[in-house]
């Protein structure tokens, strides 16, 4: 027995389970990964930086043949950094935080499937509007940047508006329970994040995921201070959720101050330098509570899968 | 067919559906309407008002020979009050919101199953040490009162630690899929307040019922306005869910000015007294978004149960 979905139809893959394209920690090692797994795998392009783009995507092209795609950022990219991304002929391009529109239409263009992950109705409307072929509905309880809503309620109601688009439930997702949920509700799969920062191949270094493994949900904060600290750009419509250090817990709330003074900042930099986990910003989900113990990231994908089958027929039913 | 559950067996009910005792909101004859319909019906005993709970009890008890419970706030109340409550031989008491540990010990004396409602993983770990016989875990996209976890991740994480123990997930949840989501992350049913808000049989102005069948989740707001307007008393930590209004978007993040503002508390008082809705505070979950018509109490509590066997079986599987 196996799940099958209209994206596990879309994209030919054997499980309803896409890797979230986590900036900078979604290499083509564990995109490779997910993908023989048979999820979707997904490099975390974020701003598109071309020598870290070329170098993963170099990865995940000869890591393996099944499909791929990669993430980008929509307030932060341009057109050539698109381009740049559809050279590669991805399986999918997932466009997230800011305003799809401008890059639609090249995606459209290239023939590659546009996935466009959202964090409210009036965003799910607008991907719908550009004409997404996936949505991705993220929940606030997700790892890294999002918006303010949570994935339960959040992922029916955008299945009620998008039609015949599948979609896709991202956010507190890390084994075959959430699997099963999302499903349940109607979305078409899993985008997860935080469960494979810790595998052996996400981008993160041992302190960081041994970090992900030791941490409940209660040590998670969502905030703008690492990315205030870090001069990043980011919308403030965009928080970010970390595990909470002691840099956090002295600035949350006081980003404004913070963004103010130079001595913090020098201190933050210099904390980063030399990864200090006081300083380092580890971007984890509420969902870390349900995670761990490291694992492969290919067998992880057949597991939760597996796991969510097993929740899907064990709620009992009685014949009146 | 029919869903099954701990919770089913534990009160002998028909579907794994439990009313959400909103305080002053689930009155009597909504307790028996949903017990009535084969859910366990709530009474939203709140503080405790002994006119209230008694005029609302006996609404109850004259209204169904089938279980219904009490819910009352442990920060909140005293032993007279939970002997009152008691007195009438509820099938259940819940106590959300503070230390249940001064109240078990009269509810196992009286042989009434204990539901303690719990926000964080450190209030699931004290419900259990007390003796809880359901733990309810509550997201923090629920209507009313609650704690900062999102349902979804928080409900197996809550499972993971209650071993033998039912758990309900409440907060999000207003129609089938919801309730199958939470069947599949481990929860034996679910709990259901703003979906019954929108109900005939609910102490609720038709205003408010209005208000609620037209808003989206992004039309409410989490924040302490109304309970410091109102000086209600209630712990910082446990901040409530309402429909935006006039008087929220003056004062949110500006709780404790408002506190001092002697003009703007006689001018929220003022507006309540008479039913304005720019300050009446009208409780409401994210899930708003997928309540859009007024149900009778009874009939909604077998379709939500239809709907989410509809749910689990539309999950498609292959062989391979």
């Amino acid at each position: 027995m196996g799940l099958r979905s209209a994206l596990t139809d879309m994209f030919g893959i054997e499980h309803p389970i896409v890797l979230a394209p986590m900036g900078g920690v979604a290499g083509g090692r564990l995109a490779a990964a997910v993908a023989e797994g048979g999820g979707l795998g997904m490099i975390g392009g974020g701003r598109g930086n071309a020598d870290w783009l070329r170098r993963e995507c170099a990865l995940a092209a000869s890591g393996t043949e099944k499909p791929w795609g990669i993430g980008l950022l929509s307030w932060a990219i341009n057109q050539d950094i698109l381009a740049a991304a559809i050279a590669w002929r991805p399986a999918a391009i997932m466009l997230s935080f800011g305003d799809p529109a401008p890059f639609a239409p090249s995606i459209h263009d290239a023939a590659i499937p546009l996935v466009v992950q959202v964090t409210s109705m009036a965003e799910a409307r607008r991907a719908l509007d550009v004409g997404a072929d996936v949505v991705v509905a993220q929940g606030t309880e997700a790892g890294g940047h999002g918006g303010g809503r949570s994935t339960l309620p959040f992922v029916p109601a955008v299945v009620d508006v998008a039609g015949a688009v599948p979609v896709l439930a991202a956010g507190g997702i890390a084994d075959g329970r959430g699997l099963a949920a999302a499903l349940v509700l109607g979305a078409a799969g899993a985008v997860i994040g935080t469960r494979f920062e810790a595998t052996t191949e996400a981008l993160l270094d041992a302190d960081e995921a041994t970090a992900i493994l030791a941490a409940g949900a209660s040590d998670t904060i969502l905030g703008r201070v690492a990315d205030v600290a870090a001069d990043a750009g980011w919308p403030a419509v965009y928080p970010a959720r970390t595990l909470r250090n002691a840099f956090t817990e002295t600035w949350q709330n006081r980003e404004d101050e913070l963004g103010d003074d130079d001595e913090a900042l020098s201190e933050f930099r210099a904390g980063v330098d030399r990864a200090d986990m006081d300083y380092v910003p580890v971007w984890a989900g509420e969902a870390v509570d349900l995670i761990t113990e490291l694992h492969g990231a290919s067998a992880l994908v057949g597991r939760i899968s597996a796991e969510a089958l097993d929740a899907l027929d064990s709620v009992p039913r009685e014949h009146h």
